[in-house]
């Protein structure tokens, strides 16, 4: 069984991620650096993103702001409603989240959503004390998550760090409505930083305050609900769909969702079919997806239906995509806030204020399921199964030996003949096993060794990361072989 | 003539850049966000930057959170030094940066490292009032550009978000070096947001609080610093050079700016070139560049050598990178403050805290300079002269007529042939001439129509952004042609 603790050793050890400012000691936690191979990863898991659903949908990808003026968070409802539930220690001053000092001490499931007072009872009922010094706890109180930054000359403007990025998105809708000559259905993307103060970050990059998002906003006319180009190529997809009432994962069609009203319309289960089409491609194999629904008590306020995808990872089922459907709450509350006239007219004269349905990725989370899905160890060595798409890098070359002037000349050359074609790098340190061990720890699909009969037969010997079958292919095929192996259409094993 | 507002008017209305939540009256100034087309320039200019800097100088780029805590400050010296000179006025209490009032009320240049004392004496002299309300002024004191972030329970941690992203690769160093098996010298990059408290943000992404950089910091072995892989490659690279005391530029050989003692080593003239050699892969001629020798007042304190690299623009000549040797001051600086054993051993058995040269790149003023460089415009249209590697989109595909169902078919046909070779679009609203307008204001490098003849002679009409020259193709070749075209190896009229 791979474990939590494997896969966060293994990025640690080889610096995939690490805690930011962690020389010193007073450093915060919740704050996470990407190293050379995990920025890398990280990266390739936006472009995959980008590629399937902004640019095959013909989205509009933005990159906003980071730090928004406080009358935003005035209309997206953040300053009243953006808190946890918090109890402190009269003794050390240490902060608690209630509901999850409730859910360990008590194994039962409490919600942020339960009042103060019912958290304070129910505090009291579990006669809880200080996990850290057993000392009295205070009554339960609100804190807001919202990171304050001050800007402008002596700081005098309040503002906050975007606690998601689609305030950007919702904040530039209007522009872009008035210059992009925008036909509704239209998704809005945004890959960036987000910023939360969680009372207790935890779990490495599960919880953290800043962290990165990828985030979809689909506008559309909600009498058009049910009108989406494409709907034929996807409507006897299955679906993982988990009611809010059941336990089981069943696989539903696209179009039975639509029909059963499981949805509010086809549009949503177009999204939705998108969505898992993205994580396939992932690698994520199907029974370790699920779309949970959310019922009302889970749900936003300002929500209509929401559905938590959810992949099965060593923490168990992790959330890693909020789907939301928002009705015109955000442009509402903008066009209210702002005073700005937000309408949309239709061909009939009728004006509407727009919906949005919303595919809200944690872009770190996904970062670290991945990791969690391709993370294989047995009694010799631990690989990681990336999608050659996903790996930091593509092709490793070794001489046998590095201390043989013409191994070494030779493999140089074919790095730099390779390089300019596939991401390739070049390794001479250490022993044949070493090279291959580091080079599957971080999830490098092929690697090859020169070694003397190389010289003489003027061929390598390529190595296969996940069956570690290895056959000799001649030079001069070798772009041609590489390029069918890193996109599947053969094995190692086949050559 | 191009001026500065040509370039941001076409930008605001094409939604290439806008200012952040921008619906909002109390939007601070110095903040902006990036629509479609200039968030895919802005991050195609970071793609080019990688492989040519990062990958092919095999540098290790991270990915750093941007929030740090303020014992980092400490250490790197900006709770002491990063401060700007500030009067405010006694009536309005607006506050004004003392010596760029300085200067645009004498027309002399007076420069931020003058004492307060100094600057204060001046503004009396010079008998300055305010320029808002006609006020007395205060006297100048400093006001440090930190921007504070409230960090975790109840905000009771300092943090400050980073205001250059080199502080990322400083403090990850240490981590670096004991997991990624690094041989000096070695380069690490980075792409990310920076934060500088701005007293007076201007010329939109000129001069913003919250902006994008590209930094590499090289670490290297002083006593190394002659020794450099690729030198024989660029030695005799002729560099714009600008010296400290001269008002012309010449252009000189790599290997004579070392001979000369005119640069500390062949390390730095090294990656000078491959600078150089970067912009002229964005599309500027070589007589726009510079590097303009800094003098011991204009270089930061801990530098030991400084090249501000400039391109010719509508502004004058603006520094997009800081080319810094700092020296040991950023280890020394974090290994002091964090109490780690930073130093490196030597073969030989010495020991030695690695020298850093940066390469410090705005990624925002290069995408103004990118747009400045490539804006044209005569008396029937307004063009962008993007590098198709930097264009925005590569190709549109335009039915000559949108009510012909014939054209539209065929048009839609080739578009979905052709999108998952290039990166194209779809346009069949307004006249021709309006489509092709619209696109060549964002440097759409080619556009094909179809027409009736097209139907029967299954060919299409491809036209040439910068000479309007127009070709018929035929379908079947097109992939060809325009992978042709796109790389530059043939032109429209040559077809």
């Amino acid at each position: 069984m791979v474990s939590y603790e494997d896969i966060v050793n293994l990025c640690v050890r080889r610096s995939l991620f690490y805690p930011a400012s962690e020389i010193y000691a007073d450093a915060p936690a919740g704050f996470y650096d990407f190293g050379p191979y995990g920025a890398t990863i990280r990266r390739k898991i936006a472009e995959l993103w980008r590629k399937e659903m902004v640019q095959k949908e013909d989205m509009l990808e933005i990159d906003g702001a980071t730090t928004m003026p406080e009358t935003v968070y005035h209309s997206s409802g953040h300053l009243k409603h953006f808190n946890d539930p918090m109890t402190q220690c009269k003794k050390c001053n240490t902060l608690h989240r209630a509901d999850q000092l409730l859910t360990a001490l008590t194994k039962k499931e409490f919600k942020e959503a339960m009042s103060d007072t019912q958290l304070t009872t129910a505090l009291r009922d579990a006669k809880a004390k200080c996990p850290k010094c057993r000392g009295e706890l205070m009554d339960v109180r609100r804190f807001n998550m919202l990171v304050p930054a001050s800007v402008g000359a002596a700081g005098k403007t309040v503002c906050y760090m975007r606690p998601e990025t689609c305030q950007s998105i919702f904040c530039g809708w209007d522009r872009l409505t008035k210059t992009m000559r925008i036909k509704l259905p239209k998704g809005v993307a945004q890959v960036g930083k987000s910023f939360r103060n969680e009372i207790s970050p935890r779990q490495t990059l599960l919880r953290q305050v800043e962290f990165n998002q990828m985030e979809i906003e689909v506008f559309f006319d909600p009498k058009q609900i049910d009108t989406i180009e494409g709907w034929d190529d996807v409507k006897g997809y299955g679906l993982r769909i988990q009611r809010a009432n059941e336990d089981k994962v069943t696989t539903i069609p696209a179009e039975k969702l639509v029909k059963d009203k499981i949805v509010s319309g086809k549009l949503i289960a177009y999204y939705l079919v998108r969505t898992q089409q993205l994580y396939e491609k992932y690698g994520f194999p199907f029974e370790k997806l699920r779309f949970r629904e959310l019922d009302e008590e889970e749900r936003a306020f300002y929500a209509k239906e929401g559905w938590d995808f959810e992949v099965q990872t060593a923490v168990g089922w992790l959330e890693l995509i909020a789907n939301n459907y928002r009705t015109d709450y955000d442009i509402k509350g903008h066009a209210h806030g702002s005073k700005k006239d937000m309408f949309i007219t239709r061909d009939d004269g009728s004006k509407f204020i727009p919906h949005v349905w919303e595919i809200s990725m944690g872009h770190d989370r996904i970062f670290y399921s991945i990791l969690d899905n391709s993370y294989r160890k047995d009694k010799k060595r631990v690989w990681l199964t990336l999608p050659p798409l996903l790996a930091p890098l593509q092709i490793g070359i070794f001489p046998l030996l590095s201390n043989k002037p013409d191994l070494v000349k030779n493999a140089k050359e074919i790095h730099k003949d390779l390089k300019g074609c596939f991401e390739t790098f070049y390794d001479d340190s250490g022993s044949i096993g070493k090279r291959y061990a580091r080079a599957d720890e971080i999830g490098i699909p092929f690697c090859m060794t020169i070694d003397f009969d190389s010289l003489e037969k003027k061929d390598v010997t390529i190595r296969d990361r996940d069956s570690t079958a290895q056959k000799r292919v001649p030079i001069k095929d070798l772009r041609d072989v590489l390029f069918k192996l890193l996109t599947g259409k053969v094995k190692v094993e086949k050559l």
